[in-house]
């Protein structure tokens, strides 16, 4: 079974307190306070291996993690270490992967509105492509290079008119989207670029049609549209382009209801439409972009919180209430989000109940899990949220002024800091009182 | 007509680009750079001095302001001289009005679950109110303020079976919430508070209701439910109990589809309310608590955006995409919240269009307004979007690391900092990589 067809990291364990990584759980909460992020360093590592095993078969795979899902220095230090390039869309991303290591040849640049500051940053950086959104960004990128004296080397994002999350996906000439160039108008900006943009160096295609993916047909189906565009439009213009970049958005197992395909068949899928298009569109093997995220690091992520305050609504829910919620985690209450969650200190001789898990926020949408089974919980438990990986510190925010937890990476029994719990002082750090109103 | 009721902050002229607080804002857009919060100061003093107004006959009135709709240091202190108390929700929050110089006896403290630093910390800082919860708290605090010898001042959280957002709201006898007690339980809390918690005294009631609120008649049918109910307890267990606070929630105008009452009327239906149900139930009129957060900042608050790339889709959509997005403004995407926005920089002789406004963020659902009507947008337009000071700022993230926007004070052709714009730097601020990776 692949990592990401699994709730509970790889090293997860009952030592009788859950552990993981070989570390008491209650322990790290003990030592680090909760709310408190955990990576599991070998179920992190232990996917990256399954995607370069799943494609050991196809030479010319580029991995690049799409660190939107979760960047940090020490994150990207491991995906570095693992041979993974990275899928960035911020000045921010591409400065925290060059801080870490990265080899910068291997970042691709993405975005539908990069500004000229983060192109130029961007260039100054030698991302290795930029995946160029929209005709605006194409004429941008080109003044930018040639002002630096320099060629970018680019692909084109385009809609292939697939849109898929979870198991629903529509397959349509044209996609509403903010992202890409349709397919009607490819030529316009082939002939742009091949013409006119000399400091742009058009590679091939790029694409991404959505997220937490259960179908590995709608990676079939987008890799026929972009093999076929790539071919057409080489045969049209009398280039040899032989780059694409199918995007990523493979799912991962929040809770039972989930089925995502593994690493492994996403892989074989993959190789076998690009066989069956490339025959059937005379493309040579061209080099394969892939670009995960969420099924890289949401399995290897967890969150700790310790249990406060409970509510019984007479002849009504049970809630109880933790340490943290939306700020740490807004995908429950932006996306109605499902996860699953475990008390760690042992609740033998204890009833199950079915409880609501209410977050600390000032707000009654502050819901984390709805109606879920846990042994009677009471004030100080340990409860430890599974699969948080992706989306929770990426998108965490200062709500109620509430300070960001911590982040420790585990392995081997040992535990270490990778990102520091901020402080009072932290909230107030960039904020002035302009003079006159000190009076 | 009340500043609640009105799109644009008091200050919004044309002198011909748009300017508030006499700051053209096509200025302060290059000086500080977009993504940028504005907070027009008149606008902010104003409607506080139209609240004062509105309780000038009831003098038993405690404004308090729900600081978790914006808050920092400059917001506080503006507060503070506009005589207000603060409602605070978190450690972070009492701190940073404690850092503004508030008179600590004016803030109340609210939250379903308050951690034991938090309360410690609260019990420090001498806060005004406590608002227990739940019984878990009342004992904590309880314990803690007998640790400190002290006694912590407070009010009961209770559910009065009323809901409300917008035109819409419920009156039941019971609201599954996790907030406060169900009033089936006051009697064994009361009971508990003056029998058992000798560290804890007993003045009141509190209640909230839901938020941006636009019918007064919910008020009107809380302060029944809270007058009767504290008059009940009064006479049940020998108590002269008086204070109420009827929390927040009056709405704002983000969109001409918004009709909110304005202050005046809310103020007028509330001491009327009050007149009513204390005669009925023979209470003498309390000391009342009101928590007004987004009718006090949203409106004085606006986000200036530079805009990018555009792109139509044939014969569909035509987005442009600005340089923020649901990191700085997370509502559209979590609430569907509608947002009205102007062009700042004269766009005279352009056609009019219905254009999309996305957001830079790399996700299909970061669009910030959808068909708005806008004259023909231009790479480099600055877009105001309006009624942005509340739930923004305080909700905004790092998301796709990207850097959290500056904020600017406006007043009298004058405009201060007063948070500054994060740095590429302050992201990776708190990160380490351990030394084992660093082999």
């Amino acid at each position: 079974m692949s990592i990401n067809q699994q709730i509970k990291p790889l090293t997860t364990a009952n030592t009788p307190n859950l552990s993981i990584g070989g570390c008491d759980l209650v322990d790290l909460a003990k030592k680090y306070g909760t709310p408190l992020y955990i990576v599991d360093e070998q179920s992190l590592r232990g996917i990256c291996r399954e995607y370069r095993n799943a494609f050991n078969d196809y030479k010319n795979i580029r991995m690049t993690y799409a660190s939107k899902a979760l960047s940090n220095l020490a994150i990207s230090k491991i995906l570095i270490e693992e041979n993974f390039g990275f899928d960035t869309v911020s000045a921010g991303e591409i400065y925290t992967v060059y801080k870490a290591g990265a080899d910068m040849s291997k970042i691709t640049f993405n975005g539908n509105n990069k500004s000229a500051d983060e192109l130029e940053f961007a260039l100054d950086m030698k991302v290795g492509r930029f995946s160029v959104d929209n005709f605006y960004e194409a004429e941008l990128l080109n003044d930018l290079a040639a002002k630096k004296g320099v060629v970018a080397d680019i692909l084109l994002r385009v809609t292939p008119g697939i849109e898929c999350h979870t198991h629903d996906y529509i397959k349509t000439g044209q996609i509403d989207s903010k992202f890409g160039f349709d397919l009607s108008q490819t030529d316009e900006i082939v002939n742009l670029v091949i013409n006119k943009y000399k400091n742009l160096s058009l590679k091939g295609l790029h694409a991404h049609i959505g997220s937490q993916i259960f179908e590995n047909q709608s990676f079939k189906d987008e890799i026929e549209i972009l093999v076929k565009e790539l071919s057409r439009i080489n045969q049209t213009f009398g280039l040899d382009l032989n780059e694409i970049n199918i995007g990523g958005g493979l799912g991962v197992k929040y809770t039972e209801e989930d089925a995502p395909p593994s690493v492994e068949e996403f892989g074989a899928a993959v190789i076998e439409a690009l066989k069956t298009s490339c025959e059937k569109h005379n493309l040579e093997y061209p080099i394969v972009y892939i670009e995960p995220g969420r099924s890289i690091i949401s399995t290897a992520g967890v969150t700790l919180y310790t249990v406060g305050s409970s509510k019984q609504v007479p002849n009504g829910t049970k809630y109880i209430a933790v340490d943290g919620g939306m700020a740490d985690n807004t995908r429950p209450i932006t996306y109605q989000a499902k996860y699953y969650a475990e008390i760690v200190n042992p609740a033998e001789n204890r009833v199950d109940e079915i409880v609501t898990v209410a977050g600390k926020y000032c707000e009654s949408g502050d819901i984390l899990i709805e109606n879920i089974k846990l042994p009677a919980p009471q004030e100080g438990d340990i409860l430890c949220v599974f699969n948080t990986g992706a989306y929770n510190y990426s998108m965490c925010s200062n709500y109620n002024r509430s300070k960001k937890p911590a982040m420790v990476l585990v392995n081997n029994s040992q535990s270490d800091i990778i990102v520091n719990r901020e402080s009072l002082e932290d909230l107030i750090r960039l904020e002035e009182i302009p003079d006159r109103l000190r009076k």
